[in-house]
């Protein structure tokens, strides 16, 4: 079984529930949804990724917290919520996420805002930034390169999630304010390629 | 920047609080700790891991809900118990993991339970089961060849955890019941290598 991550791959499909356990109103998508207020939900309780890569966002506009949604099941919030211990139990805009050929993705870090100090060159997925020789808990900026990864604040892709993608502001993050509007801090300590 | 993950590297060494934010009382430790209760902790509320993977538990004796914990700053229990939406506030036992080198690690996954029904090669991080072709939102059973992997309910790493490993169980995991105390069911989306 290999790992394939494509955008030629790119078609992407996601179907979107009110209540919880795939039950009540069912909603189909291709492309983004920038509120799903406008088609009478109160939030998306339910949704399946039936292909494709796609990123959910706290409130309409694509605005608040950011939450990887790759193919599979998530009969509730605490499925895509479940990476930080105060989710947001909202979903109220998506959108599709274009990925690198897997083994292509290449990012960027560096120690300070701005591309400045120390920098390391990732193309591989890193449970712990610490353990494959980063100094510390913080990322000051990043630049992607290829692909579209996702950067969490703890250890093991928990805590807040920031998606960071080289088809968005030039690939270019260079300080916490552009990771994200619920980003308030550079605290960054495991990082990994987005799968489609 | 090159992942190592190897046994003769394995020098285990983790600090704990009572208090969150690396406050309180202190205890540093290079083994198991089967309770903190008998050090005079109610829980643990920080840590950090300086080497080595391990595994924390959430009750004595290294029972109840699972937390991989790899190199990094843990401030407080959303930290680790940020991957599943329902987190026990409690960290009370804990011990190393035993990985293999990061690119030996080999695991098989089965549809079905007692290594039944159709199978699948694992020797990579697959955050989305179902993206690199496993049909459904299962596995039955797993066999641990190399190396030291965790499996999450959920796609991302969502959800409860469980750790397999080849030196437990002779890296058999034939039933949910093998998998840990708070496994109830054979829902699985995502598996990966833990880094060392």
């Amino acid at each position: 079984m290999t790992l394939q991550c494509t955008k030629s791959a790119g078609h992407w499909r996601m179907v979107v529930w009110d209540e919880e356990g795939f039950q009540g109103r069912r909603h189909e998508f291709t492309a983004e949804c920038p509120s799903v207020l406008e088609l009478g939900f109160e939030t998306v309780r339910s949704l399946k990724v039936l292909s494709g890569a796609w990123v959910g966002f706290e409130h309409a506009g694509f605005q608040g917290q950011q939450y990887v949604l790759e193919r599979g099941d998530y009969p509730g919030w605490d499925a895509w919520g479940g990476n930080t211990a105060y989710p947001a139990e909202r979903l109220t805009s998506f959108r599709p996420v274009a990925c690198a050929n897997h083994r292509d993705s290449r990012l960027t870090i560096f120690e300070q805002e701005n591309f400045l100090g120390r920098k390391g060159e990732l193309n591989d997925d890193y449970p712990s930034l610490q353990a494959m020789g980063w100094d510390g808990t913080e990322v000051g900026s990043f630049h992607v390169q290829s692909g579209a990864w996702v950067c969490s604040q703890f250890p093991g892709y928990r805590g807040f999630q920031y998606i960071l993608e080289s088809d968005h502001h030039s690939g270019d993050y260079k300080h916490f304010r552009e990771w994200g509007s619920h980003a308030h801090t550079f605290q960054v300590q495991s990082v990994r390629r987005i799968q489609q």
